[in-house]
């Protein structure tokens, strides 16, 4: 009997050999007692004539369980069944909750899908089929299929009765819905009002009828802040017939929160910060598409900067400020757009566009003289050249206003038509702050010139 | 009945209309019918007098339930109990969750405090003064002290049974955890094997002996990745005599996951994106902090480049190109810290400093090559001036690596330092790498200056 905490210490390596020396009994008897999740672990790094040997030792059953809680990307788990026989591997899909098994199958090609599928019992093959039409990152792709359904007309003590016998399938037995004659979703009882009502008082009596759903086109960004803003450990899927086709549940969506705020600073970062790559090649090729396209825009800033040349060559102590000002406002803009990527994604603001940009117009101002004045009192004093100061305490005050609004208004203004505000990263946003910026402080520059080198 | 989904519609207005009509048993019925989320949501916008009436119309049980599902800031909701009369306020805190109440009872003064404690029953009062010791962000500070405990010489039968008279209270009894005569934690049990088990099988018999817990100051980052990793419902947590004090539930964690990614995010654009205020001087003060003192370091730069001033009076082509290689750097720089800060808050890399440093060299390296060559080619044919592409792309060569070294050096420096790594910010690494951009760019370009001018 352990007291044991945090397994860090699972005897993975021990388990690993007993594979290696083919002892298949002590194998499973080790491998079994696991968790899913430590066995995902083990299985993942097995090589491929361990793996060979974990399809012979365990059911496909057993195997299913483990699958389920495999974290890898699926088209990695896809090649797992290439190497099982069309039977096992059918069996392995069956045994499976249908909304990982249909992640997987979404990558294995359209032959081996129609074996695995033939081999399926009839009405597991049509849900299958049915949900690899699902859209990415809608309900209906991430709900799982096995879940509990009891009709409203009976007592609390034959509900309980069926409960027992779904819980061996069934991805929670916490939640029971309720459907009708027509198999209409209700209501919903909780276990724990099944359990402590009377055994002889009516579904009808004790379910919520306030039962919450969402549809199946629905996206997993909302079907994942309801049930965290009303503590669900699930929530039912249905069709545009209200009839209740399927689940989500909690473990579910804490993935679908990771997986969107991961999205979100990537997208501030412009690069894929999921690379678990220490490959430098790999890393590299992720991050060298963004950096060169920047380049390029970065260029029309050089372009720009080129431009007035000789405004410089008569001025150089204008260069000197050229990166303070570009800095500070990319570093304004960023900031403007990681709030605005941020209240996108709670979408807890719906006050409009026109109320988010005046807030984000007067932030700007404030937030501009303040830095501008600074900076005028340093450069004046520094420089002891207070026209300079002005130049560039105004310059930088504009590009601030303008980086703040090109912050908020650019990701508003993607969500607004239909794309991810985060693809418009930060980078991005820096880098175009850096030519609007780089305009205004040479064209203000070059309006003051003679009172700046005339000093 | 209702087949209602998504509830946006819930009749918030009307109910706090009832209110200000002072009809009282109308409010009740359609308060107390909504889900407590919503209860939340209604009462954070009532004002102050018809707050004074929620107190009179709803018992402090009915409240402490609203309460529970606050999500404003503790510190605001403790605001509320000062509108209490005293015996309120304690009755709604005995109600709630210990750890809501004690979450909210740290923002309270210690006067009141001490009032409230006194008219609780004497365990509550111990428990709460117990839980305001623990750390914040510990697994103390977030744990719920109201779960099942069974022993373990019992069948099946009576378990259920003690179940059916906890569920009134316990934030979960979908787990109950087994303890032996010293109180010790030495299973689990969840209700799905209670209730396909045998009736008369013994606990001991049911029971998960592997059971995992976590201790009462761990980190609260590590219990959401166990729960997470494992799909747990809800963990136990024990203190150093392996008895067990508390549970903390899946709801709980999905908060944290949320509260550590809006960190990293907020670290990464220099700005606490959590800013939920329309009123721009409360946006600008928090976000200018940060960007007067990016301003003051870069100010650093800007002396740098003054030093040079000769040389870009000489070459003012020079100047053309510094926000290029500023901005590559910067944006490289900002990549390579989302990945590092990413990888240390996922805590799956356990290759060590080393490690990750040759690989984000090796990357760097490569980066640099291919954005350097890319540039050489564009400026050396722009301004038909190989010399200058060559001085531009070593420069930009130079600048990527360093910038790359310095956002995955910085970040893991400081989390070996013990400080949160996310404070690192972008804006940070993107100024600091202005800096040792401008300096390799000046060094470079006067190495080659009769090059550049004499052509």
């Amino acid at each position: 009997m352990g007291d044991r905490e945090k397994r860090d210490s699972y005897p993975k390596d021990q388990i690993v050999e007993l594979l290696n020396q083919q002892q298949a009994t002590k194998f499973r008897e080790q491998f079994l007692m696991l968790h899913v999740y430590e066995q995902a672990l083990i299985f993942v790094d097995l090589d491929e004539k361990q793996r060979a040997r974990a399809y012979r030792y365990l059911t496909p059953a057993e195997l299913a369980d483990t699958f389920n809680a495999i974290e890898e990307e699926p088209e990695d788990v896809a090649e797992y069944f290439k190497e099982m026989s069309t039977k096992y591997a059918a069996g392995v899909i069956s045994e499976m909750y249908t909304d990982n098994a249909v992640d997987i199958l979404a990558y294995v090609d359209s032959v081996s899908l129609n074996k695995y599928l033939r081999l399926l019992p009839r009405e597991d093959a049509a849900e299958i089929k049915e949900m690899l039409h699902y859209e990415d990152k809608t309900a209906g792709a991430i709900m799982a299929t096995e879940f509990v359904k009891i009709i409203v007309n009976q007592t609390a003590r034959s509900a309980l009765h069926v409960l027992k016998k779904a819980a061996v399938d069934a991805e929670t037995i916490y939640y029971s819905y309720v459907v009708d004659a027509d198999d209409k979703l209700i209501g919903v009882v909780t276990l724990r009002d099944l359990l402590i009502s009377d055994d002889d008082l009516l579904i009808e009596e004790i379910m919520n009828d306030q039962v919450m759903s969402v549809k199946v086109d629905d996206d997993q960004e909302d079907v994942a802040k309801t049930i965290r803003d009303y503590n669900f450990l699930a929530i039912p899927v249905t069709d545009y017939d209200e009839k209740m086709i399927g689940i989500i549940t909690v473990d579910d969506i804490i993935d679908v929160i990771d997986e969107e705020s991961a999205e979100d600073y990537s997208g501030l970062a412009g690069v894929d910060t999921e690379e678990s790559s220490n490959n430098p090649f790999k890393s590299a090729s992720k991050r060298l598409p963004w950096l060169v396209t920047l380049l390029f825009l970065g260029m029309s800033t050089a372009t720009l900067i080129s431009h007035y040349e000789q405004l410089v060559s008569e001025a150089s102590i204008l260069a000197v400020f050229i990166s303070s000002i570009t800095g500070t406002a990319g570093n304004a803009g960023t900031q403007s757009l990681a709030v605005a990527v941020r209240k996108l994604a709670s979408k807890d603001d719906e006050e409009g566009l026109v109320r988010t940009i005046i807030t984000e117009l007067l932030t700007g101002l404030i937030i501009g003289v303040t830095t501008g004045l600074t900076i005028f009192i340093i450069v004046g004093i520094w420089k002891n050249n207070f026209v300079l100061g002005f130049v560039i305490g105004l310059a930088m005050m504009c590009a601030i206003v303008v980086a703040n609004l090109a912050g908020s208004i650019i990701p508003m203004a993607m969500d607004k038509m239909g794309f991810d505000p985060a693809v418009a990263s930060g980078p991005f946003i820096s880098t175009l702050s850096d030519l609007t910026s780089v305009l205004i402080y040479f064209n203000i520059a070059s309006l003051f010139l003679s009172f700046i080198v005339g000093k």
